[in-house]
């Protein structure tokens, strides 16, 4: 895999995603230098003491000077700030790349400022968890996964392969997706479920009628598995929220009509309509787990890792 | 333990609860003898091959004929018509308990048939997953979870510290609490929960923009949490969605209005607003784990159940 090795890597951002790639292009030997730059003096000593780079830098200009690949890992509220510090500074043929969670956004931010001769070309990786920050990270996130590439008209092909191959040699399947299709679909996957479940836990820890620890108590009965996403980086749910607005409102508009015509059939006892779509959503998590997109255990494999006091 | 031991437990309804007590009586030795009751031939035969009990029936009233403990564990909307089938043949001085995810509506339905003489402790084990019938069952699956007592007034004091420590021998933690606050918990530590995961799931499923193949492949990023829960028993939630309407239409409403007032905050792009509740709901995951309500891992630890192809 010759071709997919890089001179040098620049990851700009090294929270769980950029850390993630640090030590998976490390232990895959896909790039001779990695450059590691974030904002704060904090996260970059944070990094340097993970060993994650072979250079350090919060200046992101600095960063990618002489880079070959450039991959920006920050919320995606702070993509035109970074692309405006870069800009000047990039080498021509290199290719510059993403893995915000939104794209339409990502790219009306970052595309006025690439210069010509720079290959951009955004992604998004659809692996993560709940935790953020450089220690956060590990190279086995990508594997088996999916990353999503939305190369814009006009993409140079060779350009398009070679960060195909640097996903693939991370442990990915690429796919290739139109910008609106990605957020639309990103928006119901990803984004609705992780909206409703800050909610949820936001209305459950408003109520009076029921105290905190009661709810902390008998959370194994359903509750708590929303927790987990509820406890995703808020920074970078803000942004998510912000930047991809039209289609998580089509979302949540369609989920509130649905809820509102299943909270009629409780309201009125209309068991045949509860039975019906109880029984429909079976299937879906069926065809998830032959896909093999979640474990085929009881509880996501809790019992595995058995919790304190059992 | 001596107490403890019952000389015949009638259990009746032997899906993924009755059968876990099945289980764990037999092998921590709560019971002389076990007779299995459940209403279809089929699922009598099937426990009838797993060992489950000593003798088996269809008919819930010769099940009960000289039982010490009758545990009822069937959904919850038939709980009068069993009450009906025992009220006859209970021995006096048995005590009767339930296992259903409402108390209200399971006191409505069961008290007016029991005879003088007779325990009635209406139960609640915090204990379950989305598996049912009798193979979906095992012996730990109460243990480290509390259980829930309603007693109501005038129980014989004796026979509730009978039924408590029974469950203590299952592995529980023993609560007692009022049935109308009961339903109020569960409602939102469960039941809105389990309502909201069917309505995602089946929202996903209705869209023309994204494929169910899109949805499938990309669930990992948050969708695949929700369909768990969304794979549980129709007829189990048809029943508590009927049964405890009043609790559950409740907190529906109040979430539904937080979920207006999010939508509105991301509409207008108040992202302050957004931040605060996305940074508040990440202490109640803390409190869960640290109370070992969860599991402190990534991914609720799917990563030790290596899913199939990583
Ligand atoms: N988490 C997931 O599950 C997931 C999955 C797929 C894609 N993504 C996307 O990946 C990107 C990074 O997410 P992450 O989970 O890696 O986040 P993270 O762990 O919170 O790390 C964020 C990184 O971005 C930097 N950063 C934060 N605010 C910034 C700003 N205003 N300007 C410049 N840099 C800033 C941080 O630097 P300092 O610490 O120095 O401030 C840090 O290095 C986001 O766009 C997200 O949408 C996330
Ligand atoms: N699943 C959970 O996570 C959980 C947790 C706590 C409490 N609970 C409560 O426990 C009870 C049982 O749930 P489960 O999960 O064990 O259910 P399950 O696995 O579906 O088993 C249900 C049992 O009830 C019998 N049954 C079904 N419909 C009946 C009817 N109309 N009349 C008489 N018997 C009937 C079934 O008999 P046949 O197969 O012979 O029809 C079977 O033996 C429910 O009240 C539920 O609310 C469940």
């Amino acid at each position: 895999m010759e071709h997919t090795k890089f001179e040098k890597i620049a990851l700009i951002g090294i929270g769980l995603i950029g850390s993630s790639l640090a030590r998976v292009i490390r232990r895959n030997d896909l790039a001779d230098h990695i450059v590691v730059a974030t904002r704060s003096a904090e996260t970059l000593s944070d990094a340097q003491a993970l060993g994650l780079g072979d250079s350090y830098t919060t200046s992101n200009a600095e960063a990618v000077a002489d880079a070959d690949l450039v991959i920006v890992s920050v919320p995606v509220g702070s993509s035109a700030a970074v692309a405006e510090d870069i800009a000047a500074h990039l080498k021509p043929g290199a290719i510059v790349t993403d893995v915000g969670s939104t794209k339409a956004s990502v790219i009306e931010q970052m595309r006025p400022h690439m210069p010509v001769g720079v290959h951009f070309i955004p992604g998004h990786p659809i692996a993560g968890t709940e935790r953020s920050g450089p220690s956060a990270g590990f190279a086995e996130l990508f594997e088996g996964r999916w990353c999503i590439l939305t190369p814009l008209e006009g993409t140079d092909p060779d350009a398009l392969e070679r960060l195909t191959r640097f996903w693939q040699a991370c442990g990915s399947t690429v796919e290739a997706m139109d910008p609106a299709h990605h957020d639309m679909v990103l928006a119901i996957v990803s984004h609705l479920p992780h909206i409703i479940a800050y909610n949820i836990v936001g209305t459950a820890d408003d109520l009076e009628a029921v105290t905190k620890s009661e709810v902390i108590k008998y959370s194994a009965s359903g509750f708590r598995d929303f927790t987990r996403l509820a406890a995703s980086d808020p920074t970078m749910w803000r942004d998510v929220c912000l930047h991809n607005r039209d289609a998580i409102l089509e979302m949540l508009s369609r989920f509130s009509e649905d809820l509102a015509s299943l909270q009629r059939a409780i309201r009125w006892g209309d068991g045949d309509k509860l039975f019906d779509l109880f029984s429909r959503t079976r299937a879906v998590r069926r065809s998830i787990v032959e896909a093999g997109q979640d474990v085929d255990a009881v509880d996501f494999g809790r019992q595995a890792t058995r919790l304190p006091g059992e």
